[in-house]
């Protein structure tokens, strides 16, 4: 992880504006990048009403206040969960779409921002079971459910009779009006010392969007998926990772700071809302905010 | 998947046998693969302390007997663990390496067979949380945690200081006393329609496997881990598949067997074996039985 120059890395903003309708359903915002992601997205697309889900409903509260304070006035619909009570998710989860319909807008997007680092430390010594579960619970099984329950609301199946071959061309992006958005990392893709877990949950996340990105066509209207890498940010996630007894991500992190070379949140999310302004990517892909665009 | 001629799959046997004192530790042995894996590891490595692990009793005690049949008279620990039930593992775990030294042996073997397909079907369709969550708490949370234990057993570490790169090389399998073998599958590098439980699973262990062996250089004695996918095999976790509601994977195996495009068990095995004894693959690759081997 290098140093970089951000004025590099945000291509510049597609002329052409749509200021479709949209609905944005986002988990794990009232801090860090979750945060900036929704105060990003109200002020860049302007015409989208969201439904937000935390663990912390006096941070939910917060975030409509700054959002109501710099003048937003569409919909927010705000549910307080918590991701890692498996045991209540069903029932949690079960009013969050009451009287929403996919048919009042023209692009529908659920952004999968919740997660957790811990616990960090190598796999030999990472010995405590229930947070080790913890950690699949909240990464992978919440992640997995909540995805299926957006589908389930938002989308039909077609008849599904045969098994359409993995050659058959993914579904173009241009066409898709339902957007998933896994908030991947690096560690989906490359292993990491410590990051056991983590490394685990992110791949799983990106191999089970993979899997809808296949099931797509499917379904109908049409979905897209995106497994997307914000790059390392000094969020309140990097300060408890720093916080770790495990020395090796602690100098890392320190290191990283002090050279300066984390990435700005508002930076990522600015990448990322290029990304699918553009609706150029493969569905199912894994993309870094360092990855060059050729679009 | 295309059929195959089994003669060209498993390479002829090395010519100098090793006939080293190993310890294999097994979960998930009584039936389909992991049966098999025994029963040729005994008959092909010979000087083997077997520890088996199965939530089946009666099936440990048959597979034992079996053993014994055929004149098998070196050690075996048999231990009755659900690995499904998360909340009795660590105490279920926690006697399975009483007595046993590390030292004995000049290898150590995890074998890691144990998983579920279920629940099949589309990632739109499938809303049944519990079963998703014991997808992940088989197919994810127990394979950590065993893959933690065997380490903690059998492994010191090294100083762990700084973070070593990803730069530098991978421990050489020829140093290794120690090796962790995931039983992987096709869906733990591309993405399968109605297989999204199980494709999340896989891709998360592939990783996971990575993961230690980043680590690996920071313990002693070497430890090597492999993802090995098997390839398609008839066995009683295919026949569940065929009996599954979801049509594609039904259709998809039903026309296998009818093409006896199957890979045999012992095949498998074969090939995996061979790998192992010639200890000249990279720790934490990806290795498919129809991968071409340069040894």
């Amino acid at each position: 992880m290098e140093s970089f120059r951000h004025d590099e890395l945000v291509p510049s903003r597609p002329k052409e504006r749509l200021e479709m309708v949209r609905l944005v359903v986002a988990v794990g915002v009232t801090i860090g990048y979750g945060k900036t992601i929704v105060m990003d997205l109200m002020e860049e697309w302007k015409e989208v009403d969201f439904i937000l889900i935390s663990r912390s409903g006096t941070g939910l509260e917060r975030l409509t206040q700054s959002m109501r304070e710099k003048g937003f006035t569409r919909n927010i619909t705000t549910h307080t969960i918590d991701l890692t009570d498996i045991s209540s998710l069903e029932g949690a989860l079960s009013t969050v779409y009451n009287g929403v319909s996919g048919e009042e807008y023209e692009g529908i997007y659920l952004f999968n921002i919740s997660g957790t680092l811990d616990p960090i430390g190598l796999v030999s010594t990472t010995n405590n079971l229930q947070q080790i579960r913890q950690s699949m619970d909240l990464n992978i099984t919440s992640f997995t459910y909540l995805s299926h329950h957006f589908l389930s609301h938002f989308t039909k199946n077609l008849e599904v009779t045969t098994a359409a071959s993995r050659d058959t061309p993914k579904p173009i992006s241009a066409d898709a009006k339902i957007f998933m958005i896994n908030i991947s990392s690096l560690c989906g893709i490359l292993p990491f010392q410590g990051f056991g877990a983590y490394c685990t949950g992110k791949a799983a996340r990106d191999m089970f969007y993979r899997v809808i990105a296949e099931e797509a066509r499917l379904l109908e209207p049409k979905v897209v998926t995106l497994n997307y890498a914000p790059g390392p940010m000094y969020t309140e996630m990097v300060e408890d990772a720093i916080r770790s007894d495990f020395a090796p991500i602690r100098d890392m992190y320190l290191e990283m700071k002090e050279k300066d070379s984390f990435v700005k949140p508002k930076d990522s999310v600015a990448k990322l809302r290029y990304i699918l302004d553009a609706k150029k990517f493969e569905s199912g892909s894994h993309i870094d905010i360092y990855d060059e665009l050729s679009y």
